[in-house]
């Protein structure tokens, strides 16, 4: 008898969706499939007068949706195992925060006709930046007047987040915002589609969103109070009453799959559907996150996740991006830091700089993998798209130093590189500091699994092993682990989320060692870059950088003469 | 009657030799011709173990000396006037501090069959900076023994300075060095080639070289006494002894044409040679220099002249590479700054980083022009090569700020140009802090003719006209200025040199103004720069650099903005 079971995980990118059926039994992958995402540049629509506005169109999410699980339903038909019965829950993940605005029937405005082309209407992208403004105002006022609310997101809230893109709409397209019923995440919106619950009454909101990225406590009543809100404009204190009182873990169901959906899908209807979350926390869980296990996702930008058991009771980090009640695993606190660009650096460098594209990339990690730690005399800042933790500070930008009339473009991808290394040092080190010690890192995403190079110098940044998650699509399988648990034991899934990571994830044989000798050299490089870091990223810090070039001149002439 | 006379100006530069004819009544060039240097990366040969060596085979002068001159005879004579025997005078120019190991006859290690394919028995050229070492080694014990060895040369003693060079090879090969009778510099040994004056008891040494390489001044004796070299290395004080006790203006002949090189040459023996300079400087004799007038000559590095008169009283400026009696203009103090590099910087970026060539840089110089001040957001030093002036530090690296995920080649390339925009401010400063108000900026060089964007850049920075030299080989023209005051009036030249300079050079009719905007947004730009110089470039500043990043942010949305 066949007691085969599947669970589906959606994993909603920026620049296209993935579906994958995983066997409820070990994670295996047996089916999966990706649509490519039709609007704008790879589905990021930009305004040209403004480069920090990234949009995003819902209807991307409706094909996506369809055309991936379809795809993955068919692709896992191949395995003589397989049927579409058998699969018994369903996980969604979706970047974040990515808000956008609806009607009162939860419908987004994109759709509407008198608001097309209106790029305020659509999905505002995790990495729109439009609402720098915005973001030191609600700092500013939460330091004077609920300085709480800072304490979980690390002392500043982002322009990425949730209500300053709605105040930032407010601000600049009135017409929208006054259009706007409610605003809901775009993590929120999917699987309420999926199970019929898109209403804002009915639709079962998720807490990672909520607590990363709005401000939401239990303790405190939920969504920062309206007299607070109202300080920013007496219209989002309105707006709050349309937002949400509750929100929830991924382990609660958002509601069952529709007739609807299950026929466009070709599933069962009334199977569960989790309460999504964003794509990094359902990696992480997918890479086997839990207390002591950070899991870097390493792609055009980072997260770093990890929890902390409660009665540990470390609710507060500063500087990181937040440390929420359940967000990651039930029962934890999930704590979220993060780099706004890491990839994206290196595609900078070698596609806007360089001009290269892929075998670039390739001819420059040879050559930039035969330097040794040191010898280059560069040293760079890894804020080229700002800084998301520790500084939390969107206005921060990029810095290169040590350049002389013969330094290589191999040597300054390098260069970018150990920037984005120490930059994980410095994020690791503030976990470490108030969330007590990582016995292990796993990592994940892009550029984790395809660039060796870029692993071996976190190794010896760090001086911690790197390890690789065993699944490839760690987001995804994430997704289809909270699929298994809101299916439950019964169903043939899991009662709780420990015993389906348990089952489901693992990490790979490979993994990268930290090398003592360059482990030393970056120990002295870690030092300068902490003093730029601090130079220009810290306020009031003064202190005087005269020796730095000196001591890169330095550290170069002694690794050159030990040769 | 046919009254024209004509003077010979020869100009040895880093790959190349010039020699000019010119006519002594108004400076028109009536033939020129170039010989570009055989060995080595177009005349300059290096060490693959050692970024910091630069050498030059003294054959490279011999040859081109010849080619050159008879070239530039040959090219006269397709103007009827002409004819090689009212040639009535010769000045040479070279680069500097150039100097070569020679034997008791004068005749240069490098001819030598025992020390063929040795670099340290050639010319070290100018921008060898081997001996970084030693040079720091120099400036600390004249700290403290000789402080006024460093008034004249700013404060620090260079490593691309004659007694560091020589010290360094006592150092690196004793054995050239031990072999080596007495040290000339390349403007000294020519002069004395073409006069048959190279035994070193019988040549005449130029003050130029003396003054601002080898701490060489009259008000105390001449080169520094024996018990300071004898601090570096006793043998180096008893070198002294074979060095030379005077040096010469280039109002004074070093000799007459010997019968040997005016066959070789074509030209009428016995005509008078001026003692010979540095190119910079006769560049801005060739450009008009004078007190109030200050030239910049820019190529890949650049060299800023202006002369003080004595009663004036300067002789010492912080930071300034020298300030020497009678190097520039006969009865007035020479006074000489620079940038380590310029075009070097462009260059680098082009084709080293862009790997672009000529085309490159026009695409991007087009590029830039379109760009407003402050638009691009960066900010950078001009440290590639160290800083000369006015912190004579050759362990100074490059330093690039602002760069985001959007920045383009194009913005770095204009970056770079505002850097050393900012560089030449700086020194401009500081010579008018010590030495009074410059009036006029006359400039020349590859650079200054070839690129307009660079000069209104410049323009715009300094919030000064620039003009051009109506001379294009101002160096060479410089030399032949010289050649006529050798000649004197009797001969059909000049008694001094303001009347030569006043005959013979002058400036074209583009000029560039500074635009008002353009110099109130660089204002700002400079302060930051101003402040990033010190942080990095200054022993014991200390400031907090927090708000670098953000008013680069600031002065770029307000551009925008404005558009």
């Amino acid at each position: 008898m066949n007691e085969k079971r599947y669970s589906l995980g959606v994993d909603f990118g920026t620049n296209s969706v993935r579906a994958v059926i995983v066997d409820v039994s070990d994670g295996e992958t047996v089916g999966a499939a990706v649509h490519e995402y039709q609007r704008g540049e790879q589905g990021v629509l930009t305004d040209p007068s403004n480069p920090h506005v990234a949009r995003q169109h819902p209807a991307e999410y409706h094909e996506g949706l369809e055309a991936s699980v379809r795809g993955a339903v068919e692709a896992a038909g191949a395995d003589a195992d397989f049927s579409a019965e058998r699969v018994v829950g369903i996980g969604i993940d979706t970047t974040g925060s990515t808000p956008m605005p609806v009607d009162e029937e939860g419908r987004p405005l994109a759709f509407r006709a008198d608001f097309e082309g209106n790029l305020e209407a659509l999905a505002w992208l995790w990495k729109d930046h439009s609402a720098m403004g915005e973001a030191e105002r609600i700092t500013d006022l939460a330091q004077e007047y609920r300085p709480e609310y800072l304490g979980r997101c690390g002392g500043t809230y982002s322009s990425e987040w949730f209500f300053s893109k709605i105040w930032h709409c407010l601000n600049v397209a009135p017409e929208v915002f006054d259009a706007a019923y409610s605003w809901v995440e775009c993590c929120d919106y999917i699987p309420a589609l999926l199970t019929g619950t898109i209403r804002p009454e009915t639709m079962r909101r998720s807490v990672c969103a909520a607590g990363h990225k709005a401000m939401y406590a239990e303790e405190w009543g939920g969504l920062p109070d309206s007299d607070f809100l109202g300080m920013l404009d007496p219209r989002i204190a309105v707006l709050r009453e349309r937002l949400y009182e509750r929100a929830y873990s991924s382990n609660v169901p958002a509601g069952k799959l529709t007739e609807e959906w299950a026929g466009k899908l070709g599933l069962r209807a009334g199977i569960p559907v989790a309460v999504g979350a964003f794509d990094a926390h359902y990696g992480a869980v997918g890479a086997g996150v839990g207390e002591g296990t950070l899991v870097k996702i390493i792609g055009t930008s980072t997260c770093d996740i990890t929890v902390a058991s409660k009665a540990r009771g470390t609710a507060e980090i500063p500087g990181v991006c937040g440390v929420v009640d359940g967000s990651v695993l039930p029962g934890y606190y999930g704590i979220e830091a993060g780099q706004s660009a890491v990839g994206d650096i290196f595609n900078w460098w070698v596609t806007e700089i360089c001009k290269g594209g892929g075998d670039l990339h390739e001819a420059l990690t040879e050559q930039a993998a035969a330097l040794k730690p040191g010898e280059s005399g560069l040293l760079a800042l890894d804020w080229n798209n700002g800084n998301r933790t520790v500084l939390v500070d969107a206005r921060l930008t990029g810095l290169l130093i040590g350049q002389t009339l013969h330094t290589t473009r191999a040597e300054i991808y390098r260069a970018l590189i150990e920037a984005t290394a120490f930059g994980a040092l410095t994020i690791l080190n503030r976990i470490e500091e108030y969330g007590g010690p990582v016995e292990q890192i796993v990592n994940c995403g892009g550029i984790a699994e395809k660039n060796p190079l870029v692993m071996q110098i976190y190794a010896d940044v760090t001086g911690r092993r790197m390890e690789l998650s065993r699944s490839d699509q760690a987001c995804a399988l994430g997704a289809a682990i909270f699929g298994a648990v809101v299916a439950g034991e019964a169903a043939g899934g899991y009662d709780t989320t420990e015993q389906a990571q348990r089952a489901m994830t693992g990490t790979k044989d490979t993994c990268y060692q930290p090398d003592p000798d360059s482990q030393k050299t970056y120990g002295e490089l870690y030092k300068l870059y902490k003093r730029l870091h601090d130079s220009f990223g810290v306020a009031e810090h003064s202190e005087c950088l005269y020796d730095v070039m000196k001591r890169l001149l330095g550290i170069k002439q002694r690794i050159v003469d030990t040769g």
